[in-house]
């Protein structure tokens, strides 16, 4: 299994890079789990997706606590075909994926309850990509359960879907979404954008 | 067909809203062919790809020019089953999809050569997501084989795929990849990002 994903922070101030270079150190206490690698349009994470989400988040966190609108953008993805094995991204195992489908969303949303509240609010909407073969439609009806009774479901939109909430509820739902459904080792990617202090919604 | 995109601006200044509202004249002449729809997170662009695309192009042009290091996001969709046919979103017939895969390649290839030139360099990352069943391996790699010859590739990165160049060719570069390969009529799916004015890359 491959998995991390490609991402880049956005303060919309002329501090940018200030704030940027001030948010990175949220990452220091993932990084034994994480590969990071930096360009000039985003920077790789690769590592198992539960603690990929939780770094995105910190590092989202740091940004937004400085009261600029900030936005991130990530493109997720686990079991590209073509990517090499790596130790680093295999999950931790997870015993929930015995259960039946409808004891998982049950659980999943346990655990976004039980998520640490960050005191940031954000807004995020993503679109979640079961791709290739071996995906079960129930997998992903299962997917839109969860969200709908996360606690974080904002709306549907056009080619995405809205949450909103606490950073770390937030988070979690995203994470549980893209960990928790489809085939265990099949290749699935998330585009996920999530915003803060937007003057849009104040 | 329904086809679209949710875009979102983003210039790194503390007058973001100024140049935000500032770009989104240059969507003016596209106005007639498209739906256009903005929140909190992203503005919903609902037409054909052949108008969406010069669309987000001039927008983002008009929001670089100003010279301020400013990124944008788009979903990009096409087919995506449970939206509604619309017909502000069907494409003019294009009697290139009736060509050999190698001939539509060097097709394509000719329009981004004589894509106008915007003077504005810009770097792209994107993925490309074929969804459901019905897009061929081989139209898969016809498209690696345009965007490798397309003269705006720059790498491969582990989840994308970057571009750089004038925005005028990159963003031929992207429109073609994403209504030339793959089922006419079948779902796909863009995540992709553009940036301009990097102080990374000065």
């Amino acid at each position: 299994m491959f998995s991390g994903a490609q991402v880049s922070l956005y303060p919309m101030s002329d501090d940018f890079v200030g704030i940027i270079f001030g948010a990175i150190g949220a990452l220091d206490p993932w990084r034994d789990h994480l590969r990071i690698q930096t360009d000039s349009l985003s920077t790789l994470i690769v590592g198992s997706p539960e603690f990929v989400f939780p770094a995105m988040r910190d590092l989202f966190c740091a940004a937004a606590y400085s009261g600029v609108h900030t936005t991130m953008h990530a493109t997720v993805s686990r079991g590209c075909p073509g990517e090499p094995d790596d130790p680093i991204c295999s999950p931790v195992s997870s015993p929930r994926r015995e259960m039946a489908l409808a004891d998982r969303v049950a659980a999943y949303r346990e655990i976004v309850a039980a998520a640490p509240q960050l005191e940031q609010d954000i807004a995020a909407q993503f679109s979640l990509y079961p791709l290739g073969v071996g995906h079960h439609m129930d997998e992903i009806y299962g997917c839109i359960e969860f969200l709908k009774s996360s606690g974080t479901f904002d709306r549907s939109k056009n080619f995405c879907t809205a949450l909103r909430g606490d950073a770390g509820p937030v988070f979690e739902t995203l994470g549980q979404a893209f960990t928790g459904f489809g085939s265990e080792a099949g290749h699935l990617a998330m585009d996920v954008t999530v915003s803060a202090n937007s003057p849009s919604v104040r």
